[in-house]
């Protein structure tokens, strides 16, 4: 099926120049939400990892999944005040913006091997502080998987030579 | 095994009084994660429904979970101002504090059987709240789906008789 069709874009959201990717069509229809996990879980399942890495809030929805048939644990990495305990943080640029994100220091043994899931690859910022967060608790990101890649942004060239899988693609 | 072990408890956070559950250590450990789905999946599974509402943003994790082994669709329900086009929204008060939850108005089609799923089954004022824009939407809940139950603030009543499981209940 044509994943992309379930795809909804808003042009100039959330400003002027941007077309939003509203993935909750896809994630609706069974068909195609299954499909694009599978497509993920294919990608990911010759690599060897411990956990699935999901970043809030639309990373969950895709890292969960995973996770659910992968049968392996899920870690949530969190914007700012959402964890508790004790807790690193990592600021990053956005496509537009700046943020932050946070994970747990206690959340995995030293030495975890992870997969990185979110639904977009837009600069690579989110995926970068992500990665610094999993590398400063003594963890080691082994892939990047993402529902949608928008390559004109390049965020692939920011997180490479980690590899790199996306299920849809925008020029 | 024992699903409540893998819970962390927090004395009086966010505030004096309140023990917080964190289930962040049963996320990140596979067989405490794959089971407590798999209870999840195997109360709802006798249920006829077509989709998963997850509520943002724990709800996402078992909600989208659950939709991955069960083979069904995932619909967010999510905080205010992340939903793109035409929502609805409602108000509702949390076990400290207030909050409001939004859906997308065409998010599926009318007379929907949806399964909603959270981490934590409180007051019940969110899964009320949840219940309200999926009816407003023209949708049926079917069941609530809850890793967590508090029992003591007795939030089953509030959403009874709808039929109510969850896989961990604290006194």
């Amino acid at each position: 099926m044509d994943l992309e069709k379930s795809i909804r874009s808003l042009k100039d959201y959330p400003k002027k120049g941007i077309i939003f990717r509203d993935i909750n069509p896809l994630l609706a229809n069974k068909e195609s939400f299954q499909e694009a996990i599978d497509v993920m879980v294919e990608g990911a399942k010759d690599h060897d990892f411990d956990l699935i890495a999901g970043v809030e809030a639309r990373g969950f929805i895709m890292g969960a999944a995973m996770a659910a048939k992968m049968g392996c644990g899920f870690v949530p990495i969190r914007k700012t005040g959402k964890l508790v305990g004790d807790v690193v943080k990592k600021s990053y640029s956005l496509e537009y913006g700046e943020d932050a994100l946070e994970i747990q220091r206690d959340i995995f043994p030293k030495g975890s091997k992870i997969l990185v899931v979110d639904d977009l690859l837009a600069t690579g910022g989110t995926s970068t502080a992500a990665k610094a967060l999993i590398e400063e608790i003594g963890g080691e990101v082994v892939a990047f998987s993402y529902l949608i890649e928008l390559m004109d942004l390049e965020g692939r060239k920011l997180v490479e030579p980690t590899p790199v899988y996306s299920v849809i693609q925008y020029e």
